[in-house]
């Protein structure tokens, strides 16, 4: 009889179970019902033989059985649970705003999910169909991401030029038109830039000249009139479309990747508000840049694009796979460097990464990388931003500057951590924190007020960076390239451009270039501060870079001069063939320069140097950029431990576990479970006792009133409260589901009926009908002894990507161990308030 | 009395666990110093409340007291046991030949190691440089194996290629040089280099002429003379020196990178011979490549340096980081692909990657790109084996032919992967393979025989891929650059290289050469296959890529020659501007053909883009390199899922728990552990018994027994046979020690003496005095439970790197689940001998 009640009951399962829970317990019933019920032959084995028989008759079968058998048996035995996938209820799989997601599960869930699509493969050409779109829909969805991703900061590349723009002036004819497309479109040749007849400055439109104080001063207001409303705009859309998409999203997407859910953050009003956003914010011309909130951006559409998929768009762990891949194409189309993308996603961003994913990540970033250049927003033939090529090698005497500018940069990316951190730890303690558009409004008038008078400052930030990393060729007439050259006319035709670039005397132009570099350093290293945290979007890669090419720039003039004056010094003999002709490349330490106090604030390596590598588009430069950045993160680390990111996450209190930084105390899983030492009844630091259920003895009721009393999203089954051993964990959402259906729908079950977690039922004639419920328990929860060391632990979770692990001794359980108290124990050893990490 | 014994025991531990073990049991034991000895407090509290008191206290403290003064107990209170480290006995972590590491064992001694040394950094200055030493070990360690790696790569390149000139003829003047320096030093003008006088042909030595029948036989037999010398050579030095030095070696490095010890194989006899053997290969005109072998050698030298630093020499999880490093400095110098060789590393070799070793891989294989630039082994400026720059864009329409190569090399590689494994299974199931050193002749003969008569294949390898993928330029007038180019006088003087360089109706030479290429092509094909496998140290990457580039040039020629024929197409029209103005690049078809075949037979995806990339040296090119590298794994996966090296992982049976690939099945942890159904007390299938030991009910003589009568690495300790509660896991090694060290040294131990594992000791006055060996036992091993799915058992393997798990059932112990109960149980799923897999 109890034999024939397992198979019966197995049936009975498929058909209770598929509106109640799929999760890893419908693929233990699945395997039960291929390779006999383990638990069910354990727990029968005293009281009926029959079952024993047959179960151990099977497992004859199954070892003898030769191996394409047994392919063949687990496949049909498992098909009639497999048909009940298709119509799973809604929200399954789902999870609540800010919780953890259970990696583990959802993997298992998906891998039953593609078993299942396999299976049904034979039974049609449609399914064949469905089953290769399955197969595609990963690749189809990067790629649409890609797109996506591409087209977004296409748009967004060419608004923010265009409205920049608008800050100065307008096109007369066609008012859509940026100042470099209304010039060029007039007149191709019209080799001097700074003056076109179709671009009209406000001055001139407001009846003034295009010189002269009166038109400064008009210009001037102008200019401010428009950033302040732009910033205005900017915070306005944000704080009434999507509060989520302000500052540059990349510590928040960190945490999502990590395993949590922050609802809307990835949405498609955050998309839109911080596309338009970040194109007011940047046009109003304030010390951020858009190579962040990028990455969001991108994310953002890797989320809602992987909702036409249901592979990855109900199934979270799986999301996260296009959400790596996104992140990749945003750096990507970001800096025009696919590589360095996914090395950013790999390095910075991702948590769980599979290695297959990093093949789809690279096709995403070059997806969107590739629709970027068609696009062409730049203007010119390179996926890049800046795009350098020098004409010079470096000398190994450079690299004492080098390491010179590496240094500088930690030091800077120390001091904008600390201070930055400071002032937004000020800003949400005090009374600033309730009127952030006024701030932003406040930054933005400092901002247009004091960056106006200085043409460095005055100019777009990447505009700034890709003037500084330059050469100065005969062409250049500015301030920054005025070089004492005295070609004769003889020699013009001779020499070629290499001559005409190389570094000699300076004139009074580069002197007086150098005063307002050194107050455009001082500024934007300040602003910056200030700028980075108020509630637009705004990204900090470009302002640091811009920080750090300055400060290069300058180290860079002085290095040539020094050589220039010592050409014939034998240590800097072979950088020199005369006093005319030396080669140095003061674009390349403003580009080391740039690495180095990125690397400080955000403390990349290896994508940082990468993407670096893809501006200059040459591998020879790679070991100056490689010396500098690495000198900026030793310096930046032995100045404090987290880059910018990071320090954001524990500002803010995200449920982060860093799977970068080790763990280095010696504590066990026993000081950190909860209850602490639950076995001698008496609590400490009055911690409630855990709330467990017994497999076969507590009532509906009883049962019902845990739930009710507590808020756990889980709870261990044990075998009873004497002994405690740990039988399986039984989600609250699934008991909820379980219980109400049962009352409802379930003949015989009221309040007092027994819950049984097993299979092996005592029925009572006398008393009510049992509710049988062990198909939702999960019977294989990860445990751990309660005296692993908390290093241990804290890997498991990291690599397991566990929500929660059930702590035992010798077999009996002690308590639970979560992914918060992992968190809380962390930041308790590490000197910070333990209540900081916010969320479940 | 038991709470004054609690604290007695741990100094007594201190003073016996020195030279016991080390290990995880001795971290355990110093937490249990610090927090509370939790064990001790559960065994106590129903017979002593005063330890319950005390112990309460001591939390209570631990909760109350501030985080600084918790910090400071944490160390002092762990500082007696923290001396005992510094004379550790030899042997402590140390695994045996063919065995399986245990990665968190081995993490968690590195963890202790470095909080000892943060510890002691306080006494002296000299402890504060010992730990500054150990700080930087790591980075010192990777720049001596990259200089290393660097340095062996010029010496072999420079070897080799002095030794292949060898087989055509010698410097008259200076025997030491090669052909090119030869050349090259006599006059620096000659620009005629076909015809040089100092360089001597062997015809020419022996009396003849340069050119005519005789001359042409003579060069011929010295040809393949000097080949099966060569040859010979190689095979004998890897006989009689370093077995281990033949084949590529990175199969055997991906299973050593995975946790796996095969002794010697990294060794400096390796080192030595493979550098020698590799040499003389690739001089005998083989069709194989040295830069597979590089990675080889490079991760020999990672090994010999490590053991330099005794942080990565006596741990061999951390000496794997270096060992990753190293790999990816082998690349790095092989192609001159740092990045790329990072990338092979992270996706192809490596398996347990931290991401703090990406920053180091990267410095390592720069700082290895760097010595061999340096060395300049090829003698041009650039760090790449076969550096082009095209002048031309590429289509969109040229995707379709390089859809169609992709196709092509998916369909080689599986052909290869085939043939090649059919091949070497018949070696090694035949009569063949005793005779490794006939074989080594007969490929050589027959390779030198047919390879002499074509000049394409008479070439280099490398020499040979150099030349398809280069551009035609007006200088070169081979057979494979015969273009109908009639620039009249007047035109040369205005045409750039551009117009030069462009594609228009080909010769007869090229004809001709298109004939050749195609015997080539088949030659290649074919002997690459009986080539990969034999006993001498052989790359695959060079012939594949050959194949790939002759079928990708032959290609690229088709297509030229179809769009300069329908020039005036509308499909064609953007890419010419007249017929004699086409712009296609056959050598770029050379190159994506090179990376298809390649990735064919490897299966590398991101990594192969990347190095592709890097030799390229543009980023314009990476979309038809990403459509040709995809489209060929795609077409290689359909036809069989196993690249070449994991194909001869599986051949060799190499236990090798691949971390790429997905476990689909729905096996349970019950199905695979061992012993089947213990419980039942009939073994199924014939499985002993499980070995278990319990925690104090067994004598001296009785563990004796069970060490003696299994070879077991490790045993389970229960509370006593009939409960079967896992108390925990105690290793083979640690228990000999730890008997017989008692039996000698320690009073009163006799074979009659009880064995406890617990704190709680019934001394009984009569008997003979128990043993205490609970220090010796690991009280956390990783537990599942039966219900285990081994979709979850398999991720846990691979991501914890464990070595075994034991399976318990409501926390009474089952089995014990072992790696290789894991890949053994995956062969048999696959329908794989399950008994080939070799070694524990």
């Amino acid at each position: 009889m109890e034999a024939g009640d397992y198979f019966g009951e197995t049936d009975l399962l498929l058909s209770e179970h598929m509106d109640e829970s799929l999760s890893r317990n419908n693929s233990n019933m699945r395997r039960e019902g291929a390779n006999g019920n383990v638990d069910g032959r354990f727990s029968a084995v005293s009281t009926d033989d029959e079952l024993l028989d047959i179960r151990t008759g099977a497992l004859e079968h199954w070892h003898d059985s030769d191996e394409e058998e047994i392919a063949k048996n687990l496949s049909s035995s498992s098909s009639n649970l497999m048909d009940t996938l298709d119509d799973l209820p809604p929200g399954i799989g789902q999870y609540e705003d800010f919780h953890t997601i259970d990696w583990l599960r959802d993997i298992a869930r998906d891998r039953m999910r593609h078993r299942h699509i396999i299976k049904k493969k034979q039974e049609g050409i449609w399914e064949k169909i469905k089953s290769a779109h399955d197969a595609w829909s990963g690749w189809v969805c990067v790629l649409l991401v890609g797109v996506a991703a591409g087209l977004c900061a296409g748009i967004i590349d060419i608004g923010a030029t265009w409205m920049s723009d608008l800050k100065e002036g307008i096109c007369a004819e066609a008012f859509w038109l940026n100042r470099e497309q209304c010039c060029w479109s007039v007149s191709n040749t019209d080799a001097n830039d700074d003056y076109c007849q179709q671009w009209k400055t406000w001055s001139e439109i407001f009846g003034g000249s295009r010189s002269g104080a009166g038109s400064y001063v008009v210009t001037y207001f102008v200019y401010m009139l428009w950033a302040i409303v732009f910033a205005m705009l900017a915070a306005l859309f944000v704080r009434v479309f999507a509060p989520y998409a302000c500052g540059s999203g990349i510590p928040e997407i960190k945490t999502i990747l990590s395993g949590f859910i922050i609802r809307g953050y990835l949405g498609k009003w955050t998309l839109l508000t911080k596309s338009v956003g970040m194109m007011l914010a940047v046009s109003a011309g304030l010390s951020l840049g858009k190579e962040g909130p990028f990455v969001h951006v991108a994310s953002c559409c890797g989320n809602v694009f992987s909702y036409l998929f249901p592979k990855y768009g109900t199934n979270e762990a799986k999301k996260r796979e296009i959400l790596s891949a996104a992140s990749a194409a945003g750096v990507s189309v970001a800096f025009g460097a696919p590589i360095g993308g996914v090395l950013f996603s790999l390095e910075e961003v991702s948590y769980y990464f599979p290695l297959k994913t990093l093949w789809r990540s690279f096709f995403c970033a070059l997806a969107a990388a590739f629709v970027l250049r068609s696009i062409n927003p730049f203007g010119n033939d390179h996926l890049v931003m800046f795009y350098v090529e020098y004409n010079e090698p470096w000398y190994i005497q450079e690299l004492i500057p080098f390491v010179l500018i590496g240094v500088l940069g930690g030091l800077y990316g120390s001091f904008f951590i600390k201070a930055n951190i400071a002032w937004c730890r000020y800003r949400k303690n005090s009374k600033l924190g309730n009127y952030p558009i006024i701030e932003v409004l406040v930054v933005t008038f400092v901002t247009a007020l004091l960056s106006y008078p200085n043409q460095y400052t005055r100019l777009n930030t990447s505009e700034l960076i890709k003037m500084l990393v330059g050469r100065c060729g005969p062409e250049d007439d500015t301030d920054l390239c005025d070089y004492k050259r005295n070609y004769s006319s003889h020699m013009l035709n001779q020499t070629s451009l290499k001559t005409m670039t190389s570094s000699t005397v300076i004139g009074d132009g580069v002197y007086k270039a150098l005063w307002m570099l050194a107050l455009a350093l001082v500024f934007k290293g300040i602003i910056t501060v200030f700028t980075f945290g108020i509630k637009i979007p705004c990204g900090l890669f470009i302002p640091s870079m811009a920080v750090g090419a300055i400060m290069g720039r300058m180290i860079g003039i002085g290095v040539e001069q020094i050589v220039v004056a010592n050409h014939d010094n034998p240590f800097f003999e072979n950088m020199c063939e005369s006093k005319q002709f030396c080669r140095i490349t003061p674009g390349l330490y403003a580009m080391v320069g740039a690495a180095a106090a990125l690397g400080g604030v955000t403390r990349m390596t290896v994508s940082l140097v990468v993407i670096m590598f893809e501006l200059t588009g040459g591998l020879q430069y790679i070991v100056p950029l490689m010396v500098a950045s690495m000198t900026s993160k030793w310096v930046g680390d032995a100045l404090g431990k987290e880059g910018i990111y990071d320090a954001h996450i524990l500002l803010n209190g995200y449920p982060y576990l860093d799977s970068k930084e080790e763990f280095t105390h010696t504590t066990l899983a026993s000081d950190v479970m909860r209850p602490r030492c639950a076995r001698y009844g008496s609590a400490v630091r009055n911690d409630p006792p855990l709330s467990v259920i017994t497999q076969d003895s507590m009532t509906v009721e009883e049962v019902d009133h845990v739930l009710k009393s507590t808020s756990h999203n889980g709870f261990p089954v044990i075998v009873s409260r004497e002994s405690q051993y740990l039988v399986g964990f039984v989600l609250r959402r699934d008991l909820n589901l379980a219980l109400s259906n049962a009352l409802k729908n379930q003949d015989g079950i009221v309040y007092n009926s027994i819950v049984y977690f097993t299979n092996h039922v005592t029925e009572n004639p006398n008393g009510p009908a049992p509710l049988k419920l062990r198909k939702i328990i999960d019977m294989a929860p990860v445990t751990i002894t309660d005296q692993t060391p908390m290093e241990m632990v804290v890997e498991m979770f990291r690599k397991l990507g566990l929500r929660q692990t059930l702590v035992t001794h010798k077999g009996r359980l002690l308590g639970i161990l979560t992914k918060k108290d992992v968190l809380r124990h962390i930041a308790h050893l590490e000197n910070q308030d333990p209540e900081s990490i916010l969320f479940n």
